[in-house]
């Protein structure tokens, strides 16, 4: 471990007249966040010298001194013996004093042509493609959790809901799959997020560029970046594809909510379609007889941290002069914790979806209630020649006899059903079975067990692609 | 115009036992807003009777009598005779109702196989992509705007600015296609948002699919919809779309807010590098002498505005079970306002940014003032051998004794500055300049006039592609 | 009506060269929507006018003429006779325009000692005190409302539930207290706030104050303020007291979402609680068996909408300089949504709290599952003499057998029972009681009949401080 | 330290079948983050025994083991040898496992009569009003400081801008104490907060209240809280303090933001207003000659920050039906780092305020440019008889005229300002300099000198009280 002692702002120390406060070091220093950087920021600068060598800035011995010792700072930050030190601000400054502690000379040559405004961003963007990737793969999980699920109950009947009331039944293989969409509509934005992210600012300098004669493509081609940041003004002081990516978490996370709001009400007593493994549940200090779904409350919570932190990150950015200001360091955190929390949050749910105990017969039962399949008599009664309006006028008056009555669509006689209208024939009887009713929605996105078995293939046909 | 006496909820009211109550009709209509979409609607609604008709649902007199009747009701609407009602709570009510006035039983027929759940996810998306769009023209009318003016601009120099100190010398060109950059992300962020609102819901009908033999492909087809909506349940409650649409905008106003900052800054007397034509500008009540730069100052307040409606809608779908809820009704108002403040702000930055007037002349003062070419300095130290860290050093304490003695750094002879550094010597005149300066950075992103016309040229040609 | 032709800008116009561009002055103008000021900033004038004449600024003869044509320029406007026009910006120079066509040289001397900076900082004031105290008499309603509800229901039995889960039984009418106390704090909160917002800004003119010898305590006076801004440059710049007030509407829409989100599910038939009376409901253009809640839905939803105003008015103000800009007329359009939406939504929930039918039945048959006694159990156990972590762990226990069984802990007999803790005897049989239950948590803000009487008596009293 | 072997999840696990899932642990367990409670979890459980006790549901034997018991668990803590634990979940439970493996029974019975719920509720309101005691503190120092320097500074003279536009002379004292008011107002809206914290939740258990005896005035006067809370419900729910007290931390951030931002603006070199000590400011990697303002930057951008948290907040509560829901510990981790940024940040700028110098001749300099005293010769043509809007346009001509010319309204000779009106005469020139304005401005909320050091007085005496 390094043994210099660490005077305060050696870094730009010449021109100051007094050492940084103890308190503004504390409160301006990121190396207690950014250290999360230190293999991109390695990585970043092994290409740097690379180019720096290519170019005849670095000697090639320069550039072998530079391998070797960053290599062994690797080394010590992987096995937790680096000395990280808040007097040396970040990340960059921290590994560049151990550096030409190690290796001298060369070490005070690996700035040359760069500044920690490129370097920083740099950073940031290697570190955040490797995270979409991470999260593109964990969404993908978790669609194929939920259509292993909803493989096992294509036809499984429930209740869907609109308004919370019983609008028409549906197979919960649908109602799952459309949540299996929502989230591949979430890799799809990430793909796109991805281009952004990876482009190289790496060269932008402080903010004009610089006067070495640096080959900015060639560093792109090492770290595998698609393209270059084309403004270095630009280069610096842009954090849009953080902002993006945020954007895309928010999203993310609202799916997750939505998701875990129906779970939560699903494994409510009074509703019990559900039941979600003991071992992804807690239970009660007080309350002996408690088990509860903890995860998708907590998750559903967290939609709030996502948000918070998207917002967080735009009122940053919000006003600022180019080009890079100090408040561009606030990025970070938000962008971490909401990295951190996504991930958790996919791993988690892909697992839980496969310790769901399905409870068909309670499905069933509360699709029996609610006139669930009055659509499917007023649609019998258009198919008899009626306007639909009129026919869902019919129905309602129906329904409203019923409701009056206390009972249900299927079980008036049919010449109860006739008062209502004269088109009403005994062919009314399978319509108004739940079996009827959801066989008849066969179309591409339609709720019919056929068609979830096609939605299914499409899927994952659209996942391996 | 409609002379029909509007009952209140004769759209359901077979079903209920009293009138709607007078406040909370008025308190869940959403006319006032959404006829806004009565032509994407009667867009819609023709697609889907086409389709209906094709499928023989409805016969060839039904579809010609909808044709004929929707067409008077767009004439209608669109020389304002319309007589939009509010107890028919919403645009497609008013219009299905004035159509069934006109054409009788085919109008109660066009709704077969649809509902409002459906039928209003379609609307939007049709108006979100014309406004898509109209605002991607935009942002392509500023960048031109913005290169037009680098161009004139592409060898003026300004001090680049980091944390508003003078950092180092920048072409004014190289300023603006910072902003161009911005803008143009936000065209690639608009196409790949576009590419997810060009889906059609029609067929998802309330929530199930429809027991209608419907062709959804025929009907995305007719609308130029790229592909179908694949879940009914997410397609009548999804509104990422939306969500996405804002966040793609609120980066834009964060765009817009930067450039404002500047403007402003720049347009202030102590600063003073451009002015502002007076017919983009306003006075004061009180003050004669006024002459603000009130665009600018707007357009940067006006972000708050489209944050918050970025928040209000992922608020507004945080914890929503499937599928539809009323909540739903929510998303218009936020996206309607966030596509006006965007469009406005861009047509007239577009017009303003050609009404700049650029004073050279104190750019270059200030350009000279705060140690512009110190990098330079330290760079041309390094040249020589030294290592990076080592020149900072020694610039670092060129500047103090500056500071200190009250004067700039080219105003010191060669024999003070060689007192800082031996290897300093004649040649390094002519990098203190501020045309020297600008002149090295001189590589793909780099701030010299020859690097702003390739920037220029590459811009141009990916506005075309 | 006002005849004279309004040439562009001549607020100003003698410093201007050129008149204002059109979409400029379409953008910047803000008479759209601040005419709604209109009657506070006529009471404000009149209070300053009132003051100069006092203090010999003007003349009485001025002082009559003034206040003879504002007395008409009201008139017109509440009679919907006013000539607004966009050419003249705002509501300050709309009124003052056609104060001087009607009244000539007077008009033109109400300005003096004023700005418009200050003057529109009043009118918002004013409003917006009105708008607190009508939406402070809202909440008293709705908490009245809410007491009579919970009055008549002091005593039925309902399960309580934590994470969605049985918790313990609780009084129906302890619970719609939960929500009667949030609405209290909801007016302790504005009646904070208020304070604030009833301070007088008023003599700040453009920023500095004025040189005319203003008696600004009098003018406080006239309009009933507490107190004078005491800093000028603060008081024309200041929009705290609009981000406090949104910060406490917020608080308001998150309660009134949480409520609604309770009537949304109590009233889904699985659950079936409650229902809500027909004219608060409305149904579905393709289901006709539909009865929906859509107020609670949609005032769910609206709380995004306050939410993203409260957002939009921070980011505004978020690294403004001093004193006004520009940016400060976004102020307004949040601002005024908010207290619609608020005002709107209280009203209608105060209404509709009265046409709640709560089904006793249903609750009570839901209480009897998910084993909500085993808390009074545990305590049973306690008060034998076993320590409170040994109780809670025999109670899990006889919960998991009930589990596995498939029954109650009240089925269980009482051998049964003893099997799981000796210290369990025939007194153990009224303690399993939902009665025994709610009864026995009698004690300040617990859920016993008693104490849920005891409760009422002190809110009333607090809504009558 | 604790030797005892943690089984997981054994707080309940006689009623679960498997133990919790690795990941759902971590995912849901809270002491990596609320072991900051732990101060304030002891004082609670404290007072409750202490009542329980008195109440004869303890044992004076067990009461005086609890305090014994935790007397040493909180030394434990102190001098950071306790054992935290992953399995236990929280603090709560953490701490109470520790007090039974050293006391045995008693310390199971620390639990009877609470529940996690309420005691939570506890801790974080006990934790919030020593959060907002501190900062109060800190904002009567940042007054104080900023009072100081505006006392030295009543009588320099600085343009005061309105849209960064030269608007009037101001005194630097008058400007500063914008901010004083600003954070004034800041001390009261906490002030208010406070009132609402301080309530006790306590008693109310896990929703319901408890079947044992308990006194809850006892609790709340032993911890000093001002009331209990009233609904027990509502009290284990209840997170409105929360968002209160972030809503106060935005507004103090926006107002840090404001002061921020004009202190970078004063101290970049083309305005040059002030200078900020060396050990307050940092320099760059790679310019040599930087001195950056980093702290106001950075303070600017943690603005971002707390409007997250607040939104954050806000969207955890949105749509939680009663009572506890697993989502509410969300709160903690926004609530503890808004805690820390304002207080942190406040520290900082308290000390910063007094390391900035001022400098006079730049302020006086810029006030001469840019017809800051136009306002003052309209002033003069009204107090001459002219109307004040015919006085704003002779003027505004004249202003024009300087423009034109390219001179400064002072610079004018007497000749040619009366070509603007007749009314002008000799005494007009003292109207034109910068100390006639600002004296002029001499009422309560002017500029003038003297309203300086009235208001100086105001301030210190309501710091006072």
């Amino acid at each position: 471990m390094s043994e210099q002692s660490s005077t305060k702002n050696d870094v730009w120390s010449g021109r100051f007249s007094e050492p940084v406060d103890e308190l503004v070091q504390r409160y301006t220093a990121s190396v207690t966040f950014d250290k999360r950087l230190a293999e991109f920021d390695i990585q970043g600068s092994l290409a740097h010298a690379e180019m720096l060598c290519a170019q005849k800035v670095l000697s090639e011995q320069d550039y072998a001194d530079i391998q070797r010792g960053l290599a062994q700072v690797l080394d010590e930050i992987r096995t937790g013996k680096f000395n990280w030190q808040i007097a040396l601000e970040d990340v960059h400054m921290n590994i560049e004093r151990r550096l030409t502690d190690l290796i001298g000379d060369a070490g005070k040559r690996l700035h040359t042509g760069r500044s920690r405004n490129d370097q920083v961003a740099t950073d940031i963007r290697l570190y955040l493609r490797s995270a979409i990737d991470d999260i593109a793969h964990l969404l993908r999980r978790l669609c194929n959790a939920l259509i292993d699920l909803a493989e096992r109950h294509h036809s499984t009947i429930l209740p869907g809901f609109t308004h919370m009331q019983v609008a028409q039944p549906v197979t919960f293989g649908h109602h799952l799959l459309a949540y299996a969409e929502m989230f591949y509509r979430d890799i799809e934005r990430l793909r796109d997020c991805r281009k952004r992210v990876n482009r190289l600012p790496l060269g932008a300098a402080a903010l004009a560029g610089t006067t070495f004669p640096i080959d900015r493509e060639r560093v792109a081609k090492t770290l595998g970046f698609e393209d270059v940041c084309r403004n270095s003004l630009d280069a610096v002081s842009d954090r849009d594809f953080a902002i993006e990516f945020c954007a895309c978490s928010a999203l993310i996370m609202t799916h997750i909510s939505r998701m875990s709001e129906e779970l939560i009400i699903w494994m409510s007593p009074r509703v019990g379609f559900i039941d979600i493994a003991d071992r992804f549940c807690t239970g009660s200090s007080i309350m002996p007889q408690k088990k509860n779904p903890d995860v998708p409350e907590l998750a559903r919570g967290k939609t709030g941290r996502v948000n918070g932190h998207l917002v967080g990150l735009l009122t940053l950015m919000k006003g600022q002069p180019l080009a890079y200001n100090k408040d561009n360091q606030e990025d970070k955190e938000p962008l971490f914790d909401t990295v951190d929390t996504v991930t958790d949050t996919l791993r988690i749910f892909a697992d839980m979806v496969g310790a769901v105990t399905v409870k068909p017969e309670m499905m069933r039962q509360a699709a029996l209630q609610g006139y669930a399949t009055a659509t499917d008599l007023a649609d019998y009664l258009v198919k008899k020649g009626l306007p639909f309006r009129d026919a869902h006028e019919v129905v309602a008056k129906a329904v409203r006899f019923c409701v009056e009555k206390g009972c249900d669509l299927s079980e008036l006689t049919l010449e109860q059903m006739k008062a209502f209208s004269g088109l009403i024939d005994v062919d009314v009887l399978e319509i108004l079975t739940l079996e009827g009713s959801v066989s008849a929605r066969n179309h591409v996105g339609g709720t019919a067990p056929e068609q979830v078995k096609n939605a299914i293939a499409s899927l994952k046909s659209r996942l391996e692609g």
